[in-house]
């Protein structure tokens, strides 16, 4: 594969890079369609209730990370938005069980196409870790459904610290027993990998155009900050020699 | 494949269980040949040396346990002890680079030869995690070296607890949201089978004979108080159905 001489040059730095710590809900599974879907089975509009619940998904964790509530993992605070989203669409009769499920579609959404693959790939060359504010059980499930390989499963819950605290970051590092400048973190999300730089971490940046629907405005590439930046995944282990 | 009635009635018990987690050395892994082969290297007579270096295992971990040692995790505590060896056996020369080789060793070690198989089928009906007195990283690299099929990596270290404290065994439940109940142990050692069922879990029981070479007294089968017992992890997973 051909790769301009400035983004070889970028590529050469990658070479250090023993680790790679991938977000998750964007990043590797597509959350929207597969929200959509679960909700849609019990009557609600799914793609509106999808982006409705996720809206409400960063602002539930800046309360954890500022104090305000006590640690509690992604799927308690979705349980709580959950209660807050149905009310909002007229919907507060379900049942405990159905919001139950609701809660954990989470756990069962769909990789997008390159996934799979792409992590198979970039498994012949760096060891493969999640870093992801989904909890421990979730992320587990999540991978093991989806068929995703991935060599250990790290969680914000194992620091009760939500990404982009630095704690996070740090803690792939030292649980792997690697330098910071040793693991890259790989998310379609540029302030994550901002975050993730700030303490010595790489970055690749994937694009996910769709990951909140057509019409949203995204992190679009080029990711001129990065280490590296790909269109998906099977470009990023193109990029990197896998 | 035929089983005694007895049998049958103990694996009936095991419909419950969704997760199992691993005891890692002697349950999956052969320490004793891959830390002499690592020791033979040097010059050292290999398999008096791991099983002098093995002898302060528990040990050290105990002296953690009991407090009198603060919180270090499993290669922390090998190269401490590894020191003591090399004095012992008249080889305090060796380099402090060949030093974090042998502690390294304990990443690299071979598994069973029934081990991969038999984790790829009983992933068909489990979850599968590790739990292990060895670190985060340790277990990561020894499962990804020996191409084990796991969900999730949990050591110790994670709770700063080694087993058999009860912390180390609850947290399995926890991290991946189950009931105790819903956990079944797997080990070639019986006083850590009997540690987990203390607080909930169930419990299998694998022979392994050779684990401290050909002439050392080990735990055999039959093991009448765990809810399954076997011979080896393709015994196990027939036995469970998988």
């Amino acid at each position: 594969m051909e790769l301009p001489a400035g983004e070889l040059q970028r590529v050469e730095h990658s070479n250090g890079f023993r680790a790679l710590a991938f977000d998750v809900f964007g990043t590797l599974v597509d959350w929207r369609t597969g929200i959509a879907q679960a909700a849609a089975v019990h009557g609600l509009d799914g793609e509106r209730f999808a982006d409705a619940w996720r809206a409400r998904y960063a602002p539930s964790m800046d309360r954890v990370r500022r104090g305000e509530l006590p640690w509690m993992n992604l799927d308690l605070l979705q349980a709580r938005s959950l209660d807050e989203v149905l009310l909002e669409f007229g919907a507060n009769s379900l049942e405990p069980e159905v919001r139950r499920q609701l809660v954990l579609a989470w756990h069962r959404l769909p990789p997008w196409p390159d996934a799979r693959e792409g992590l198979d790939r970039l498994a012949s060359r760096f060891l493969l870790t999640t870093l992801s504010n989904g909890g421990f059980a979730l992320l587990t499930n999540l991978v093991r459904n989806a068929q995703l390989h991935f060599d250990c499963i790290l969680s914000a819950e194992l620091c009760r610290h939500y990404k982009p605290d630095p704690e996070t970051y740090l803690m792939v590092a030292e649980m792997l027993d690697l330098a910071p400048s040793q693991v890259m973190m790989v998310a379609a999300h540029k302030p994550d990998l901002r975050a993730a730089q700030a303490v010595g971490l790489g970055a690749a940046f994937i694009q996910r155009p769709l990951e909140f629907g057509p019409r949203t405005a995204v992190d679009r590439l080029p990711d001129p900050d990065a280490t590296v930046d790909a269109t998906d995944l099977l470009d990023l282990a193109s990029r990197l020699g896998c």
